[in-house]
């Protein structure tokens, strides 16, 4: 029925219709409005027989009443005229978003709605994103159909990473997390319901898409796993492929819904989907949002060898600790290495694996501790932890880390754990292209996702 | 030798001496001097030979110049003269803290000066913490002698919870965090190499202090397991103590160090004696945390059973396996219960636990839900978790939930993911008495760390 990956109207569209639209900016139809007037460089058409203008634009009274065929129809109606309103605009619209909610979701009446929605859709070959969901947030478009103000939930710059969530909430709340520590992305998807388009089509796409560095996955649930796991496996055979799976255990959910055994046992099928498409499983929210600022900024690691560099000596034992709790390992320094280490520093320090700079570190001193351990064949990631306590540190060094003299393809993962000073200097490590978390147990974990695979971006 | 437990000196000083006082405030002599001159209530005394006035001080060559007998003696000196300063100045000072390093944590000549010292400290019955610390930043008499200034790290508000660590670093980290994040402390004591003054010690004091209600430890290695375990015990028995142990594991370490079994097998010992002493075993500095900001605010749960209140489905169901995982349990809603919700919300919120109030959400809906799920014996605790989207939700709400109307004693935990805005909610939280967490994963921690024990702060 659909050609297969024709989703371009969805990523690429020069001409929208916001059916539904109106003057009201706290009312979904017009953030998304708002939103597009601010970041979308194509051709906006406000739909509603209600007013001849909208935010200053030409409204329609239909989307056929437009005259010409636009790519993309974003629909904020009451679910109850939705499968109508896509009927009736027959192909005048290759692709439609619709945002509303009120279907399967709510309860037998809304599904009735959503099979309506569903052979409107098929019956006039347009292509359809939701219903009940946030839709797409595109940094190389421009297209934010999210209808979150931005007072609330910041959005991300231009960068690498896709995520796509069948959660619109988890969706918006990884993102608003990326925006506020400065990791851009790339595309962002809330399908919701899927009547139509589902995580298969988007990694379709993605795995094709030049813009597209690497993918996050949010799942609660997949129907057809064969599909996914074919889409999934020519995606993460070019780029790396992430995805949390909620909903996994026995207590919460089946204990809810009184279907213990099933979906307790179901874990396991994903489980094992995930390792047959090569996409690195995640467990939960922090996972995901590791996942995504680790993969968002660099690079797999080559093996598990990981260095530590720190200013905190407590804190190295910790990381050394996490580390091999999460299966990497931290090879001690070799000899040479370690002669000329205590050659340079002075006898205070720790030299080791953690090597420990103690509060007298300074900016140079991490950069030149980090090349001479990551120069040769000795470690395939560094752990950097910087507390910034020492007086002579200062807001040079991620830059001066970033430079990586001798180790291009090495990922350099930043932990800086502490209060407001130690926060605000994530976003110096990020600008740099260094991932940076707030605790030694993030780092870790972003030591691990990278281990997992071998990616170059 | 020493009289047990006389630490007041050190907690309830009415006179301290600087030693080693410079007007120069980069100098740690000097960022201590400008802290006790803001905070410190009683008479401050530099003792310097060199000076005639510090900081519009009179100053003096000697602590026995001072001419009558001060509480505590805070030495900054190189530690080549530490030795002899505490042996010169006698009975002069009833404590010292020495902040200076260079003992035995840099080899045989500072092991021997570190000897030198415990002689001095035995020979004059002067007691000592330290070398090779911080000391002490305590909330309840204005004493801080932690040397990195407060554009770096900022100092917590009074609160009840009291910290004891070896490292100063970690306690350096986890004090900023903590007051970045509204949460206060009693006291903090960083005991460096502690030639007297060791865990067992404070352990003594803390116990019966009354301005503490909840101890954490950060522990690199205990000399006298059983001492530690009886006052641990005893500390335990009135209020709970919890700790982390770094330096676990068989790789970082002992990889460093090249004597992995013995480091390996010792954490065994370790978690037997918390468990004997009834201590809460914490893995690593993110647990550290959470627990100390669970503590900080709250009490014991009577058990492990979590009710799940959000605004965002995908928060909810992670929470649920993240439980799970924890070994926490998320009994389905008592049917009279979930009657009531269904008549008194709108059909599409999700009713169970979770309980999903969706982007509808407003303050009181999840107020109502609070109390109707709280009141009764159906659960022992709850998880909150307010994704900031729904426009209806505002500053209000964490002071609704604070009311607990029904049921004073069970903990409410908050969980705020999410970028700038939600970040800033996580103080508000805090501010109304219930601990509030970034991630999801953060919360179950804290849930889970509040089910062991039963302690009523």
């Amino acid at each position: 029925m659909h050609k297969k990956n024709n989703l371009s109207a969805f990523f690429s569209p020069s001409s929208i219709a916001v059916v539904g639209a109106s003057e009201a900016t706290g009312k979904i139809s017009g953030v998304i409005l708002e939103s597009l007037r601010n970041s979308f460089r194509g051709a906006i058409y406000p739909v509603n027989p209600r007013y001849n203008e909208v935010m200053g634009l030409k409204c329609y009274p239909s989307i056929e009443a437009i005259g010409s065929p636009i790519d993309l129809a974003v629909y904020a109606l009451p679910a109850g005229a939705v499968p109508e309103a896509v009927f009736n605009a027959g192909g005048s619209a290759k692709g439609a978003v619709v945002v509303s909610g009120g279907f399967a979701e709510t309860g037998p009446k809304g599904a009735a709605l959503e099979k309506a929605l569903k052979e409107a859709a098929r019956s006039t070959a347009t292509r359809v994103i939701g219903p009940n969901c946030m839709g797409i947030y595109d940094t190389v478009s421009g297209l934010d159909t999210f209808f979150i103000p931005r007072e609330r939930v910041q959005r991300p710059g231009r960068g690498g990473l896709s995520i796509i969530s069948q959660s619109g909430s988890f969706a918006v709340t990884a993102m608003d997390e990326l925006a506020t520590d400065g990791i851009g992305v790339a595309r962002v998807v809330s399908y919701g319901n899927k009547v139509d388009v589902d995580e298969a089509d988007c990694l379709d796409f993605l795995a094709e898409d030049p813009e597209t560095k690497a993918v996050a996955i949010y799942i609660e649930s997949i129907e057809n796993g064969r599909r996914f796991i074919e889409a999934a496996s020519r995606c993460s055979a070019v780029k790396p492929v992430m995805a949390v799976k909620v909903g996994k255990g026995a207590s919460g959910i089946s204990a809810a819904r009184s279907h213990t055994g099933a979906i307790a046992g179901r874990y396991e099928i994903y489980r094992a989907a995930f390792k047959k498409a090569g996409i690195i499983e995640l467990n939960g929210y922090e996972d995901f949002l590791v996942a995504c600022k680790a993969f968002g900024l660099t690079s797999s690691a080559a093996g598990k060898r990981v260095m530590i560099i720190t200013d905190g000596g407590g804190m190295g034992v910790n990381i050394a600790d996490a580390c091999e709790q999460m299966g990497l390992s931290v090879p001690g320094l070799p000899e040479e290495v370690e002669e000329e280490l205590r050659a340079a520093f002075p006898s205070y320090y720790g030299v080791g694996n953690p090597l420990d700079l103690t509060g007298s570190a300074t900016d140079e001193s991490f950069a030149f501790a980090l090349s001479k351990t990551m120069s040769g064949d000795f470690y395939d990631m560094v752990i950097v932890a910087a507390l910034w306590g020492p007086p002579a540190l200062t807001d040079k060094l991620p830059g001066m880390l970033a430079q990586k003299p001798g180790f291009t393809e090495k990922p350099i993962i930043a932990c800086t754990p502490g209060g407001a000073y130690s926060r605000d200097r994530i976003r110096l490590f990020h600008e740099a292209g260094l991932p940076a978390f707030s605790t030694p147990e993030a780092a870790v974990r972003a030591a691990s996702v990278l281990s997992k695979g071998r990616w170059r971006l």
